[in-house]
């Protein structure tokens, strides 16, 4: 089984109150592809610029990311994200974007990576997620994006989400995406447009799985110490929709339950240091520890017949 | 096994996007009273004026609540809350607060009051919960508090917090409280008080246990129709103490949990109409079967091994 996962490559300055880190490795793409490399083959496609170099690539090449679809522009710059997050780390603010070689981005998928038998629309503006959906011909499709495609492409985006299998967003998107406040009605609303998942990302409180058959959440893995929240949504992402295509696709529930568990593990790892430092150095013991560690945090039992 | 409850009985005038009440049956210790009533013997201990009459006791004791330790003032008002609640439910303004009788409030309980294994604290002034505590030495306690006590009368709450076994509050609070702005660390700096576990109520994300073993989060039950999120909170308190109360007062992991999901129920009942309407008329045959489905919301397994 193959990924397949379009989003940015960048750099990011990140200032939380536990540190900062300039011009570090980042992008959606790419804490995508470091989560879901514990479970499967991933290839992510985008646009570099000179300014991506060795050192970069040997971080996606060290966990086996496929970097054959990472394109580099000659004279180009590779995107670029400011941002830092306020004492309660809920709140973020970004101080400067730069697309650099992402303006131009015109995807052309290699054959390997139109051929995969998953797909990631990580979030970009959302005519070049369909440009991609439209190479790519895989069995199951997921597509992430932000407000700011909901208030500047809202149609484009809605075709978007039209042609994938799972919507993954963050809870108020769904909210704002449909006009409806209740997230229930809203993600129906959303599975009534094609998709037959829809995931609502709830930040620290975890995440929760609508599908046509039913309801699952899971809180956040519980940590102490969370230095950067950049990438968690994108790690989730990762770890869910690598752990599917990695055990061959099967989309039942017990199957999407486990996968919202490793995609909450692989957010909680993602937080527990700056940018990829964390999860780049993570081993599949590490996550299958924290995997059980989270079940045993959410089960419970009826009581004894009286 | 008997639970005495000291809080607010009141009545509440509440605007939702949904409809709209004027001087309901409302307050903490009506709803946690409700809510504690399908598992265990619960007698609510405040004031009320000549305002609150037959009907509004009628509601409590058809629900078996014992209204003993209700004191009726003679030209007394009860008191009064006036909200309202925006589109996103989550989102509340106090209009009016009238304190009425509840400002010349000595408690003094009954012996049967005094004599209860459990006692839950509602949200009221800080050194009234201490009064309380000290007339009843039941063996489980529980507190809850708001924002106005972290501010007016820190001392005093964390002197009472620290008088009671657990905390159960919302996360903001626990925050507020311990200048913690990290949730597991901000729930450890309170069990250093004296209480061995504090509840994070999450609103519509559910709720969080920590005590000195672990962690277990439980989402809040999905529900397309909320018209009124007021008291949920109480309810939540009332389904866990009453439910622990009810069964004899085991404190293993395996009830608390237990009591996590019933308080997760009777929480969801709550806001599904406007103050006690849903509660009021609620049977143990539709919490248990509420229960059970919010079991299967949240289970799930290990992958089969390679």
């Amino acid at each position: 089984m193959s990924l397949t996962v379009v989003g940015s490559i960048a750099f990011d300055s990140v200032k939380t109150p536990f540190g900062e880190r300039n011009r570090m490795l980042g992008g959606a793409a790419v804490h995508f592809s470091l989560a879901a490399s514990f479970f499967t083959e991933v290839r992510p496609v985008g646009p570099v610029g000179d300014d991506f170099g060795p050192a970069e690539f040997e971080v996606l090449e060290r966990r086996g990311v496929i970097a054959d679809d990472i394109e580099r522009v000659a004279g180009g710059q590779s995107f670029f994200w400011r941002g830092r997050y306020e004492y309660d780390l809920n709140v973020a603010h970004t101080e400067d974007t730069q697309l650099g070689v992402f303006a131009e981005f015109e995807p052309k998928l290699s054959a390997e990576a139109r051929a995969a038998d998953t797909l990631f629309l990580a979030n970009i503006q959302p005519d070049l997620q369909r440009q991609v959906r439209a190479q790519c011909a895989a069995g199951f499709s997921g597509l992430d994006s932000m407000n700011l495609w909901i208030e500047t492409a809202k149609d484009s985006l809605q075709a978007a989400i039209a042609e994938v299998d799972c919507l993954v967003v963050n809870d108020a998107e769904i909210r704002q995406l449909t006009g409806e406040s209740n997230l229930a009605r809203a993600a129906h609303a959303v599975m009534e447009w094609g998709p037959r998942a829809v995931i609502a990302k709830q930040g620290e409180y975890g995440a929760a799985l609508f599908t046509a058959d039913g309801f699952f959440a899971l809180p956040g893995f519980p940590l102490e110490e969370v230095r950067d929240p950049t990438g968690a949504g994108d790690s989730f992402a990762g770890g869910f929709f690598g752990y599917l295509d990695g055990q061959g696709g099967d989309l039942d529930e017990a199957h999407l339950r486990r996968a919202m568990g490793y995609g909450t593990v692989l957010a909680s790892f993602n937080v527990e240091e700056f940018g990829t430092e964390r999860v780049s150095r993570l081993s599949r013991e590490e996550i299958d520890a924290r995997f059980e560690a989270l079940r045993r945090m959410t089960q419970f039992d009826a009581p004894p017949a009286a």
